[in-house]
């Protein structure tokens, strides 16, 4: 099979670009050449000779001796208005820009059609796991029953120097930020919209389901505080940020990024730093990790590479399960179980609640744990505010219940014990 | 895009068949419909209709309204037969039987390609974990460095066993066996036959390396006795059956089956059980680890029906690599490091070692552990001999060196230095 020869026009110079630029240089099997890099930064000083170099976004996006735009910019509005010129001008893109993905796949999903060239982005999630390839390609829709895992490897980083080394949120961040592990705004990070991102994508290649992803529901890790560290702690659990989707039995899919406890049992548990974990779930109770780094720049390079790579094969994502199932829809009528801390000056109404198995009352920090219909639950006016802490429980399931319980939102006739947790807070 | 229609012939119908069964009738998505199924035994009670049986195998192979024959059956002689039959009568064909591929490379591969037909055998490599597709199409051949990993469940299980609950070897063969976790011939897993065949097929799609799978050398886990099992656990060791590739510096490629000591800071210390767990190491030093059930009727039947599903997309093995680089060729000549238990009635040449680093001596039993030439190990008389235990050491690197110090053979310019392991035998 002759491999096609790639001339790249490169977008972005960081620790990406360079990795790229030393690879495809030491590796002439890739058949690989970067023609022209357009960098932004007109003052820096570059490793490579200037000639390589320009501005313009124009002199590679209409310049017919490159055929591969590889898109490795920040912004993401910038980052599509790079690739959607390059795909209309008949050129195959590979970025790993999650944000500008998640949040244009439709228009992008028409224009790879419409100028039938590829866009791969294996990068976007997870970095070097090659996650998106296998939801494509081994995973049948009918077969596929959960994907769920750690998919930000800038909060995993965190909450691991929060459980191992006992470093308080802010202390953590820090490192995570001066290792390179966080993006420039923290916020999509510690506040779940990469993870949402990331998920959006894995749905439509997952399930067919694609998404704005507004639809779907993201808590991050900034609302952790002592209360449920320690109380994770002591019961040999850990908090991590799960991104998750599951076929509910009507066919509809669950989704939503959430904190929550992990058992030791599970795999998930020992996903430390910038590592991510994707379990998915098939037929016949089957469960398979991929396990990967998943922040920083030489993972996401790798994942780079190996899109490129498959340039050199022709290889597109064909969608087959947009076009298949023409997507299964997202729903937020199920039930599931969570642990809720807040400061004693917020009220938690609890007839939100199907059920309510724990409860303990402090001076100033309460918690409650309890069954909730999701939909109650992020409709719930304490849902993702400063002072309020929402972590699923370790073993919650997500499954969806007959409307008679779902609906039943009455306290009284369900038994409230108080928490077991006197040793908690001496 | 439309899915073709997929109408299979099958052979066997032990768990796997039997799972493939239900679910292709609960799962009208994947457009599967089995027409007939070829068994053996004809005294057998089934669980389905008698007309969907047979037990002339040209029913199924001659049979124009059958486009997919599903092979899984134990024999390989007569699994090769079915296969080639098939593939010549333009038959798409999913097998999950590793030594019939494994021993027929070459000519299932030139079947393929003269009949113009696809076989897939995804469960025919760690069972449920896509490791063959990834390496086919995610690991591009320059920026892969190495798989390694424990690629058969029923040796796994065993050593769990013997690790976790103290079992011994005997003890914890019957109860693999009892669960269905070994093969009906046990030699072919425990003394590495099996994880061999599953190595030459991984060679083959990661560095398009095709060997006559006797090119590869295996050890198995039989000789693993109670003097290392109790070093390993003094040192909070494990021990593992690893089937290992690695690229060299010269581009060959070192590859064999070798049990090995393994520490807890590697990940597959903590893939238990019937698990199996490969980890691939690709340019920029970058890791990713797979993690499945590798043994057991239902992890085999996922596989199977994920590349029963893949060829309703017209989905094969391109075998690029092969067709890239021709294959890089197996090299034996490079140093590793090996611990070495020995009865006292047996004796070692340690001139065949460039550096031993411990030694211990006792009345009954003795070990060795030193830097060696792998061809000056497996060409020792003492190799894989009844009374001696060879396992990788847990720091041992695999590694070309130059040619002067690969050919170093004398002994008197080493250190020996005695082991200090008062401490284990009181």
């Amino acid at each position: 099979m002759e491999r096609k020869k790639i001339k790249i026009g490169l977008f972005g110079f960081g620790c990406v670009g360079k990795g790229l630029w030393d690879v495809s240089n030491q590796t002439p099997g890739l058949k690989t050449e970067i023609i022209k890099i357009c960098v932004k930064d007109k003052q820096k000083q570059r490793p490579i000779p200037k000639e390589y170099f320009t501005f313009d976004k124009d002199e590679l996006l209409y310049n017919p001796n490159i055929n591969v735009i590889v898109e490795l910019i920040d912004d993401a509005d910038a980052a599509f208005e790079i690739v959607s010129t390059a795909l209309k001008q008949g050129k195959a893109v590979v970025s790993a820009n999650k944000k500008m993905i998640a949040e244009h796949f439709t228009e992008l999903l028409d224009l790879q059609h419409k100028y039938d060239v590829p866009l791969l982005y294996e990068g976007a999630s997870c970095a070097s796991i090659p996650v998106i390839r296998n939801l494509e390609e081994y995973y049948d829709n009918d077969l596929l029953s959960s994907i769920e895992g750690i998919v930000n490897g800038s909060t995993n980083y965190i909450l691991t120097k929060i459980f191992k080394d006992k470093l308080n949120y802010a202390q953590a961040l820090k490192q995570a930020q001066d290792l390179g592990f966080a993006e420039s705004n923290p916020k999509l990070d510690v506040e779940g919209f990469d993870a949402r991102s990331k998920l959006a994508i894995l749905l439509a290649h997952g399930f067919g389901t694609v998404v704005n992803p507004e639809e779907i529901t993201n808590l991050g890790i900034q609302h952790i505080g002592e209360l449920e560290t320690r109380y994770a702690r002591e019961k040999g659990l850990t908090i991590k940020l799960i991104a998750r989707a599951k076929k509910l039995n009507d066919k509809s899919i669950a989704a939503f990024v959430l904190p929550q406890f992990i058992k030791s049992d599970n795999q998930l548990h020992y996903i430390d730093n910038e590592y991510n974990g994707v379990q998915i779930e098939s037929c016949f109770a089957d469960k398979q990790f991929f396990i990967g780094k998943g922040a920083g720049a030489f993972p996401t390079a790798s994942a780079v590479l190996s899109d490129i790579s498959a340039l050199t094969y022709d290889y597109k994502y064909e969608y087959k399960k947009i076009a298949q199932s023409g997507g299964f829809p997202l729903s937020n009528n199920f039930v599931t179980e969570v642990f809720v801390r807040f400061t004693s000056d917020i009220e938690i109404d609890k007839s939100a609640f199907i059920e309510i198995t724990e409860q303990y009352t402090a001076l100033r920090q309460n918690y409650i744990i309890g069954r909730i219909n999701f939909e109650n639950l992020i409709s719930a006016d304490w849902f993702n505010q400063t002072g309020v802490s929402v972590i699923l429980t370790e073993n919650a399931l997500v499954q969806q219940i007959s409307n008679s319980e779902s609906n039943h939102v009455s306290k009284e006739k369900h038994q409230q014990k108080n928490a077991l947790a006197n040793h908690l807070f001496v």
